[in-house]
This record gives C-alpha cells, sequence and structure tokens, in this order.
C-alpha cells in the first residue's frame, strides 16, 4: 500500500500519469472513483484553499471528506514506543491511527513545523508516524513539504506551455527565488518546488539572499541527484541578475533561514535587508519571457509587484484551481491500488 | 451574472418568484437543481441556524456545501488596490475571491460590523469585495443587513395570513419596534426588516426610544422611496402607543444607537432606560390582532413576553424555518443564471 | 416518538436488535435507510471519534451530518420556564431544540459535566432539555452516561466470545476497573459500562480504590436492578486480587472521585497513590482469560499496559470501529418510528 507523502517515494511517470488524470477530470469533474468511501483530513494548522480543494474533490468523485480540525490544535499525541503516558499526551498516535483507519479509506494530514527546533521539525514525526500506523493511505496536506502543490504546479506550466507551443519542460530553467516576508515562513513549499522541478527534467536555480536561507541539505540533495539523473545541474546563487537571466520559470517564496529556527530575533533583521528579492517587472525583464507563480496566500508588492501578479505570464490561479484537480487524481490512485 | 447582497437589488416580482418557489420546495424539499454544484460558506462570525439551513439546503438540492469558519477569524485581507502588503493582510481579498471561484460554484459571506467605526462598517466591504472579485454569485448571509432573513419573514407572513384569510399584505401596517438587549447589537435585520417590509407593500412604522436609535439614512431612505412607490409612507415613532394602534405585524429587534457605535458605554446607561419597549400582551391588546415576529435567537421577557411569543400569533418558529426554503430558492435562481 | 438518551429506557431485546443490525451493517456498509435525512450533531466538547463515525455513518445510509461545534462553546442557553433573560443566556434551549428540529430529521448532543457542581451535572439538562423541546429524536453522544460506546462495546464481547466458542454474555463475569490518570475525569463511561453489563446478564464488579470512587447511587442502583432481574449481583470492591479473579472481562476507565467534584486538588493526592490499579499481566493472569477494553483515548502504561493492550485479548480497536456500526443502527432505528 502506498502513500502520498512526498513526490520523491513516487516515479516521474507515475507523477505525470497523475498530472494527466488530473487534467482530464479539469475537463470532465465529476466521477464516481471514490463512491461509498471517505478520507478524513486531519487539520492540525487553519487551511482555506486545501480543506475546500479536497473536500470539494473528494465529493466529485462520489466520495466524502470528513474534516477533523481539532480546535486549539489535536489534543496532544504521543509519538514513542514504550513511554508511560503520564504526562501531555492523552493518546498514543497508533490508536488515532489505527482508529480513523477502521472509519475511512484514506487521510489527509496537515502538520506544519512548530517552529521552535528544525532538528525536530525535519522528522515530520506526525505525517510519518500516521503513514506507519495506519491501515490506510495516508496524504501529506502540506508538513515540511507541500507535494500537492508541486504537482498542481506542474499542471500549470504545462499546460500553460503547451497552449504558448514552448514544448516540454525538460531543460527549462526553472528559478525558485527567495523573497521577503515580515515573518519566518515555512520552507515546505520552497523544498517542494526545489525537487519537483528538478524531477521533472528543469534545471533547477536557488536564488537566497545568503547562505543562512539556502534550504535543508535534504532537499538540496534529492533535487540534485534528480537533476543529475535528468542531466542538469542544481544552482544555488546569491546573484539576482544571473539567477533571473534566462529563467523560463519564476516561483517565488518567503521563507525563514533554518540556522536561525527557534530563535528568530536576530533572522529579521537580516531579512529586512533583503526587501529588494521582490519580483518585479525589471527582473522580470531579464528572463526569457518566464512564467511566474506562488503556491498563495501571496502579499502583493511584497513578493511580487501587481504588474508581475496581473500579468498575463503569472499562472498562480491556475495553479491554485490544479490543487483541486491533482488532489482528486492521487486520491483516485490511492483508492485504486 | 447577479448576487445576492441585498433585497434592493431585486425587484418585488423576482423576490416574490423566490418565495413562491420556496414554498413550493417546502412541500417537496428533495430536488436536483444544484446537482454537482458547490457553494462555500464563509462564516467570520459564528452560526448556528444560517449555517445549518444553508448546509442542508444546498444537499437537498444535490449540491454540496463548504462551511469555512476561520477559527479565530479570517486571516486578516487587504482590501486597497495597489498596497504594499507589509503590514496584517496575509492576502489581498481579490486572491481569496478568485481562487474559491475556481473551486465553487456560489459563494455565501457573513460578516458582521466591527462596531468600532460605523462609516467603516457600513461599507460592508468584505461582501462588496467578494462581490467584486468573486467570478461566481455571492450571497449576503448576515453583513450589515440580512436579505435572506427577509424572504423567510415575508414567506411566513404571507403563508399565516393566507391561511387565515387576511390576505395580501399590501396597505398592512408593519411595526418594527426597537426593544431592550443587554448588549449594543447589529442594525442588519433592524435595516432588513423595514426595507422588505416597504418593498411588499405594507406601511412601515420604526418605533424607538429616541433619535439615536433611528437607523442609517441609507436604508431610512430606501424604505421610503419603495414605500412611497407602493402609494404607503415610512413612519418613524417615539410613541408606543401610536405605533402599535392598528398594527397587523410587529416585528422585534434590538439594536444599538449609531451615534454611539464604538462608544458603547454612555449608550448603555440610555439603552436601560427603556426595558419597557418590550412586546407584551398590553401592547398588543392595541394592535389589529398583529403576528409578532423575531429573527432569533431571541432573550425570553426582554424582548418578548412568553405569553406574547408563546401564542398563536407568534410566527418565529415558521419564520426561523423558512430560512432553509427561501435561501434554496435563493442558491437556485443564482445558479439558473 | 422514542430518544436514545440512555440504554436504561430500552429492553435488552430492543438494544440487542440494534447490535445485530449493526453486525449486518459491519459486513455490507451502504445503505438507504437515512436517505434525504439529516441529522445534526451538536457537539459542546471536542471529539475525534463520535464525530466521525456519526457523519460516515449517516452518509453511508444516504443521509447527511451537520457538524456543529460552537467555537468556545454554545452561546450560554437559558434552561429555566418563565425567566426574564437578561443575563448571560442569549436563547432559550427551547428555541435551539426547535428551531433544529425544523431543519433536521434527528439531533445528537455531545455535552460534557462542567466539572463544578455534580448535583447539577447529574442533572444532564442540555440533553434532556434538547429530549423535552425538539419534535425529532435525540442521541446522547456522551454526556453524563455514554450509551452509543455501550452497544459499540457489548457488540465487540458478542464478536469476540462467538468467533472463540465462548458462548453468551450471560453469567460471564464483568470487571469495570478504576484506573489512574493524571487528571478527574467523567464518570459517563464507567457509569454506561456498569450499566450495560448488568443489562446483558454479565455479572458486574466495580472495582475501585476507596468509597469515594463509587459511582453515583443512581448508577448502581440502575446496575444493581438489572443485575437481580438477570439473577446476578452487582459487586462493589476495592480488593484488586478479589475483582480480578476469574473476570471474563476487564474494562478500564478512570474517573474523578464524587465527593471532590469542582474541588480537585485534594482528590489528586488520593489519585496519585493509586497508580498500581494499571491493568497489567499480573493482574490480567488471574483473570479467566478475560477479553480487556478502554473506550479511548487510552494513556498506554499508565491505564493498561503496552503487553496487556496490544495482545490478542485487547478489543478496544474492534470497540471502537464498532461505534460507527451501532450508531448506524440507532439512527436507523429512530428514523423508521
Amino acid at each position: 500500500m502506498k502513500h502520498f507523502l512526498n513526490t520523491s517515494d513516487w516515479s516521474r511517470p507515475d507523477l505525470q500519469a497523475m498530472i494527466d488524470d488530473a487534467r482530464a477530470m479539469k475537463a470532465s469533474p465529476l466521477g464516481d472513483s471514490l463512491q461509498g468511501k471517505t478520507i478524513a483530513l486531519l487539520f492540525l494548522n487553519n487551511s482555506l484553499r486545501t480543506r475546500t480543494s479536497f473536500d470539494i474533490g473528494a465529493r466529485q468523485l462520489g466520495g466524502y471528506a470528513v474534516v477533523l480540525s481539532p480546535s486549539g490544535g489535536m489534543w496532544p499525541l504521543e509519538f514513542e514506543d514504550g513511554v508511560v503516558m503520564d504526562g501531555e499526551a492523552e493518546e498514543h498516535v497508533k490508536e488515532a491511527a489505527k482508529v480513523l483507519s477502521r472509519y475511512c479509506d484514506m487521510i489527509g494530514v496537515r502538520a506544519f513545523p512548530k517552529f521552535v527546533d528544525w532538528s525536530e521539525d525535519r522528522k515530520d514525526r506526525i505525517l510519518n508516524a500516521f503513514a506507519t500506523y495506519a491501515d490506510v493511505p495516508v496524504v501529506n496536506m502540506e508538513t515540511i513539504t507541500h507535494p500537492c502543490q508541486e504537482l498542481a504546479h506542474v499542471m500549470a506550466l504545462q499546460e500553460r506551455f503547451e497552449r504558448d507551443g514552448r514544448g516540454a519542460l525538460d531543460g527549462k530553467k526553472f528559478l525558485l527565488t527567495w523573497t521577503y516576508h515580515p515573518k519566518p515562513l515555512n520552507t515546505a513549499v520552497a523544498n517542494s518546488a526545489l525537487m519537483i522541478a528538478a524531477k521533472f527534467g528543469m534545471r533547477p536555480t536557488l536564488l537566497c539572499p545568503t547562505e543562512d536561507y539556502v534550504l535543508d541539505a535534504r532537499y538540496i540533495e534529492q533535487a540534485s541527484r534528480d537533476a543529475e539523473e535528468n542531466g542538469c545541474a542544481l544552482t544555488v546563487s546569491h546573484d539576482i541578475d544571473a539567477a533571473y537571466d534566462g529563467a523560463e520559470i519564476v516561483y517565488a517564496k518567503s521563507w525563514g533561514a533554518l540556522p536561525f529556527f527557534g530563535d528568530w530575533a536576530p533572522e529579521k533583521d537580516i531579512r529586512d535587508r533583503f526587501r529588494h528579492f521582490i519580483v518585479d517587472e525589471e527582473k522580470m525583464a531579464k528572463t526569457d519571457n518566464a512564467l511566474v507563480s506562488h503556491c498563495l496566500p501571496m502579499r502583493r508588492n511584497v513578493k511580487i509587484t501587481d504588474a508581475v501578479f496581473d500579468s498575463e505570464n503569472c499562472i498562480a490561479y491556475e495553479e491554485a484551481e490544479n490543487r483541486l484537480h491533482v488532489q482528486k487524481a492521487i486520491m483516485k490512485a490511492l483508492a485504486s491500488q
């Protein structure tokens, strides 16, 4: 039984098959492949888009989503085996996963980092514990990566490049650029963007202000390996001009620098010095007529200017819409195992 | 594409057609006019009745409601164009509306006033922004007016007057009476009651303790214009006896006085002096066997006495039930555009 | 019209018929006995299992659940008749129940004790008020008893004893053992376990540390009466060895001592002395190969050791799963009145 935890667990052809199916369902949304089936959506963090799109997607396929969003967060769960549970944890994750597996045919999990200790958060414990103990497939609805967003993004790129006669993704220069944001955000979408660009044969460039903003080695290495397999290389750059030069895709995202994880005050001063990483017309002029996107929500004129975001080259709404379609394809693929 | 923001945007025959359809569906609740369609219900304030009735209504027509009630309120939205979004707002309302439009076929919005600055609240910004940016019809689920309640009320009046052989609504004296409540409440239902009474040809009287409790000029003027078109006039009165005299409908509601908006302490002392505005048997005796109603929730023996509320003339439960039926008719009308 | 408030309101054959129906639906989950019908699930306390299982259960029978979980609790309701409602209560429970009855075909209510005054909590006012005023059947989703858990437990016992050729429940020694927990918990499941064991002909033994931990007389008396009718007797014991000796079912649960209700600090010191009430292999060795269960969530190695909980004799997951099936049977029985 396969889960959908990370795109790195799946082959490119399998992922492409999901995207193709998503495109078919975008044209014809209703179906019965989840008839009588239920997916539990466990949101340990708030969600607008993910929750709505999974809920509607399940329904359009004849299934049903049960949204579980424990107010004030989940009751504390125990993750270790053999512990005397006389502390905060009211339930072992084993029981939570096993019981949901008795009720549902699939479990989606959203669990953001706690932003205190990256060495702890990078274990992705809640998602992995559900995958370990659940008897049904588990879907990552964003934890420290965001694989559903990855597929939605690739689908939007493929749609637009095909429409415009600009061909396949292979070999295209993909720029993931850090942008400013008043808060130190999750690296999930950034990790994901880099990995999926490499997996789908693009030439990934990570542009960020300093060494401190480079992503976790796990994702850099995963993306490097995949890029190499596709005959490309991953570039890490702190040079805006070089990074934008010839880019065919620009993906904007902000995140907090990992070396300051849990001790964000000094990082704030550094971050504030790099507001000029905003995606604007001047930078876009250096690209090869690049498509632009962002996962939303997006602070206008902080991450991307209005002129760029509202331009024809921005595919952010398409990408957001595609969340619905790819998630249906993911659920279908998992249900048909 | 038409939204359902206020009854003033719709003609009386169009509204009557919705009510007639609602009565047909009250007799025969199940249908397929929303088959495969989804309505997003965005609740920025709590709801029991509205949420339940929209959810069930969509379902009874073959559709599906997704209830979005951001805990702790929506993340802060930006409403202005061209702003550098480096403050509180995480997302421009444009993106929220556009993305929901990609997932759903209709969007319901509940957004109460903030009770700090009426000149700001009266802009009804959240509702109007969704109507501006959404690509699908938007329904007002109560903001500074409550048009769904209006239709439910008129439907209940028509049902009861027909049953009792008391004829059409035209020319009937409709009394909207302010009543006491420990807190300064929203004027939405009061604004709505006055407007719908005028629109449906009744003779509206607004009874309130003092000048300070008169409703916003926008609604007074709208109701006056509609009343005049129907050959009636709007009366504003502070005289209990005169206002109740000959009334055929008494609608009770409490609200805070607009001149004290955002500075409620002094208003409280004034409000406390008018507890005698309660709807009781003595006052009802002055009417022409008037029907009584209230939008619920209702503080018994503060706004209406038990004797009046539990009497045969009270149609509050019918009105509450009719919310389900009229909202189905509204969704049907919007979906069939 | 019958509600499902407590198993004591129903005959053993009627309850057995529900369990039998639940077993049939466990084998064949989909049906149409709630076609077009809606159940409102009013959660005044959080829930994972109950909420998910009712929601999915209604759906599997062609119906629909509307989950109402007022954030920050329900707005305060008034329960007394004839009161001038100028205090905290915004609505009389009469209106809440009557209006929900207009929208839904059934109402589920979860309302835990407030843990301040047991003489007040034992009135089970919210549940009983809904039962009094609702015009549709009301289901207890756990208040001061938990009848849905009772049926799920009996079903799991019957399934396992049948599978193992160990015969009917009648005459079997049923041990309800208090166990330690860091907090003073609700007695609902304990009250329920004792009552259902007696009702189904088992020989109930209540094992608890001291007199203070004996359950409310109402439940002791109900269980005693039922036990006597079945030719058995209820035993209350503070002797671990005697209580476990020959037990065929061990049900573990923690609860706070009623004499300290609302003044829990001194109770904590007493409770802390009885950690050795944990269900472990040593104690289980004294039983007649007893089945073990718990209602979940369960603190491992505090209430039950890993070795016992993960043993073949533990039926807690079956019991949890059966919540789905018995609740479907309950809804079906109530809908078909």
